[in-house]
């Protein structure tokens, strides 16, 4: 089972954004978190980052067809990345979108996601476990549809 | 570790209520799961359900000195449950808003949460599963914070 | 054929309310009345009045096997009564919303019905006689689909 | 005692337009069901359908003095017709304002009547039987009155 | 000089109209004070009352090459008449919109003219003498222009 | 292959219209290019315009038997004419709605269609050569379908 | 019978402000030409201009028992003169807005005017046109209640 | 004289709350302070706190002819206890709104107020000393009109 | 301790204006009546009305050093008066502003207060008694600080 | 004559997206269609797709001096992509815009291009048979300007 | 060359307002840096500070014939100025508006400035270096004018 | 001291774009003088232009560490480029935003900017001139801090 995690715009720079928001992890410690369970649930992850829409739009379309589900945190391009949010409802499939920080009680242009018709649910304000609890959730749904 | 989870209007009629939004396990059930992966994460739970928002609001003042956290599902009192969430607030401890179904691509009316700005964060669209990692985070949590 | 009435917050005090919004009748007044017309349409009332939200919740829950449809006047419930009308959707009951009064030429705020998108129709502004008319409309149609 | 039955644009199709909405019944159907009930009333109807709105105002005018009291259905002109509307406020009678459909539980447009703030009450959504349901309170007021 | 005087829907009932905002004037009377005082001022009027939108269009369209100004009261039309509206405008003559009654100071959807935009100004609130000072303006006007 | 055109309120005064809008050609030489290009489509046209929209819903009542697809520019009803609407929605024919100018680089008034949502589609702000497009857009998909 | 005229803030400035908007007249000139109209009408004015807003409101205070009537360009104040408002909703004079351009053909924040609903009515659009019909219509009324 | 203090949801853990908005007092020390004040005044209080809107209407119920007004913080019900306001309004007694912290410099929410139309007025952002000030006015109020 | 008091345009004239909203007591009324109490309560009133802004503005300038707090009715300057509000907030003084009419039961515009954000409190509806009310609120903070 | 024919994101997956709205060919067939249609009118087609809205700017800055139009299909970018309508309003070309489903009956967020006001006009709804209509339009209006 | 330099309400206490928003200096502290920075462009300043927006729109009045050009800092009268917003407008001179503290990130109110649209620009958010910043843009453009 | 100058999409065709607005400059000229008034201050410039938001945010992350602050001109992106927003503020450097034209006199989507709540300042209107200006304000309280 192979899961697709998408990483928005300045998500490269975790570790040096505002801890209270984002916690103090890099992106790579928590990928190499997310591999770790991963592995023990029997999952394997192709990770992706990338501060440019286009780049997001065409890996989903290149992955698509070898990928069960997608994770996605759209960071900067939640409120208004059409194009990104096309592309995922095009795929067909399964997908969680996650936020480190609670959305919803940061500045009001947080609030509106334009991903959130498109997804199965989100996770919303829990640093990196965040990306733990949609791993276990997504897993588990892709199991028992099996 | 005590924590206390909340159940909101009409939530006892689960099992009874839209699969397609609740998924088809009586809220019995749910709990049945939520307590076994308690008890493994070490962790005891008092189990409310209640039609009356005053009630919710008297459980949580007479709990709030025994348990170190909550998990609410406000269900009905999701837009206007105004004492639910002074409630909350007042009771100074991490709280996590679980919502069965993805409130965001349903009814306008269920986007509005006045109970997301007084959590630690929000588990939205996965059926029971949601509580499940909400138990995990939260958990997770606590045991850091010691 | 069995039909609840169910009489929102206030409703008790009829009588003593504003006459030229909700007339001089009495709450008992009016559902003798109510039970008279019922009798000669071969159907049977359960009254029930509540200024609880949460016992109109439960007397659906309670009622929700044994009657064919469900006739309401929310009153202070009518704008934000969620709870209320997520009880009436899940019973899968035809439902019909009663005012005695024509919200729609009073205070903004009672324009706004909740209410409304769960039932086959509402029936505003003419006092008691609302409730008459409602009985036979719903009458009408239960007998229909028989 | 004598009433107007105005009917407007679009409803001489009724039978050929959408059966979930609008029923099966033709004009001529409902308004024999009418005439019917009418008699059974003791009451006289003016039955009068147009799809312009200037006919419809006209027909306020000639008939307002000969009339008791007004049944409408304005269909299309339900939102933004001001002209049908000023003529009805203007002729003093009480009028009631009936939908075959439920407006409240369909496009949003529609939900809006500019005619609803000069009419005694609403019956919306219970197809034929609505203009039944108005007969009977109209002629049950009128007579309460003298 | 011919100027032509355009009356909307319901003002052919003038005198049976709330007379606190109308006046108790009949529309006969008022254009006759109109001829009075347009013959002492040289100028020849057309009058023109028509409940139906479609006809005071065609009016406009037949006589806007035989007169020099336009003096319109659109009433019902008031906020939504966009074909008056274009006709007024295609036109290309100076017009003045008059409204017996202050639209400013009544209900909210009085307020707004889709017909102010394309007239030289507005007399707003002193029933029939707002039809006199309208007269006084635009022949004042039309023969500075000569 | 018969299909009906429509003209809204003024279209029949084009040529006198604002040329940058509108073009410079009269609504005869517009038709009569229509009926060139319909002849070598191997189709019919029903040629109508009126400056009334009880006239307009009629049309379509009394051609929607024997027409295949309807192509319509409300003009002044764009925005408000519900009745138009609903009469082109009952008819379940296919239909294309024109605009001779760009409504959405005009005033904000325009930019508005009711008629939006009943159609298969737009053509807007290509003057005479809309309909055109119109036409053979329109043909091509009838022929499609036999 | 005397009358008292207020102008606004700028108004002084009249002549050298926009010709198209106001007109090439300085506020000297027009106040000459409504002294000459109320000689004629048997009315003296007391003619008042200030760019305090102070100014004007305490100038209504000193006069208002000694007129009996206002008639007031409130220019920058239009839209939120409140205290102006009060004045003259406090006077329980007639008074008469009157505006040189045609305020609802301009930028939208000149549309709304806070002193429309405490005024008879207003006159917009004529240039000093305006003053002179606002006198004829105010000394008509005036005259009429005697 | 007796009057009814009303308190709402949340208002029993006074003391417990955030002393910056709402002080250090519990309700039970401020209820003491309104008692000597009463007692002083020669008032007589009931004084009565719940968590359930539906208890707070039914106090007015059965208090409403034995008390000659109302001291109500609505707290939690503020913006939708429509049931708590039209009990109030329905009890034809004189009422004051009380509120302990400044509910306008708080959270948006917070300032709507449902109730604040059926009351006399307002006191709001004094903590305890708001309910002495309101005594004091009430008394005030109700020895004048004796 | 010095306390200012600041009345806004036309409060000049009370006496004169609507007694339903504001009473029967002239100003200087009122003003004695809170001079007596102010003496009893061991306070000094700098007494001020202006109906000009600028005036009621650098009234605070010059005695900002010289007070301990300010009661303030803005009356037409409540809504936009944002001049006056950056005054109180830079004096850094403890403020109460007093409304003499309920204005959240009036027009709307006189709802929304920019001055509210920067007042400890606000007391409204109670006509002279307001004023009372603020001082003995006012004296009681002021003398707990010390 | 060259002409620009740009396909923003998403449109590379044409003929696996839903065929309800887009049809069901590929972005490969539809400008095989359009070549096709170019031939035979004479003109010639630069046909490029990007999902990045970069890309899409730039090709406007390198073909703009040798193109005489632009047909572009914004996609994902409609409703946001303020670069790209910069980039075709500096153009200073004539350009059509086309959607191949019909925005205004689909989803709120798609009704609001911000391209529409750069273009002549739109073709919207008409799936591949829009862009053929989208050439014969453009080719038409530049054959007559030359 | 002579520049006026408009400062509005409540500037003359700088030095003694929040720092962190204005910075420390005084407005006499400014104004010696703009004459010095003046001195050196070889331009003559006319310093001109007031609370009254009535003085500040005649400073305009009678200096508009001596200047080259304004520097504004509304401050209070920022979003309401309306005559203050016309006098700058009529004077035909060019205009620079200048805040010392950013606006756009403050309190919502501070956000629109209804003089933004008269001036040629806007300094925004650097304290007392915006002036000096605006003398020097000023100046340039009023030499290369020349 | 070295900064950093980014300037958004399309400006790579400054001299070819609307004068008016953006002045006859290429972006080569104004880089070359912005250069030289560097070299008078002691400042070393980073120019970068891109018509990709994603190559704008690396850019910030590359030369976070080595410059002192940022001076932008977000072009297109002004209104939604919130990854280019978190990748300024994430940067922690103080930044001020350029536009070349006044954009609150413009189209109205041009007024709302997303950066302008993480900039120090803006400054609006100027042509080329506004970035000598932000380059002489930068300097300057980058020189005073140190």
């Amino acid at each position: 089972m192979k899961i697709l995690i998408l990483q928005g715009p300045n998500l490269n720079m975790l570790g040096k954004r505002k801890a209270e928001h984002y916690g103090v992890e890099t992106l790579d410690e928590i990928h190499k978190r997310m591999v770790e369970r991963a592995n023990s649930l029997g999952a394997e992850l192709i990770l992706y980052q990338s501060n440019h829409e286009g780049n997001l739009v065409e890996k989903i379309h290149s992955e698509r067809e070898s990928v069960e589900g997608i994770i996605v945190n759209p960071a900067g391009l939640t409120g208004f990345g059409y194009s990104l949010r096309d592309a995922i409802e095009d795929s067909g499939l399964p997908a969680i979108e996650v936020h480190l920080s609670n959305i919803y009680a940061r500045e009001g242009f947080r609030e509106n996601s334009c991903i959130s018709t498109v997804v199965v649910g989100q996770i919303v304000g829990f640093k990196w476990r965040g990306y733990i609890a949609a791993l276990e959730v997504l897993v588990g749904m892709l199991e028992e549809e099996t």
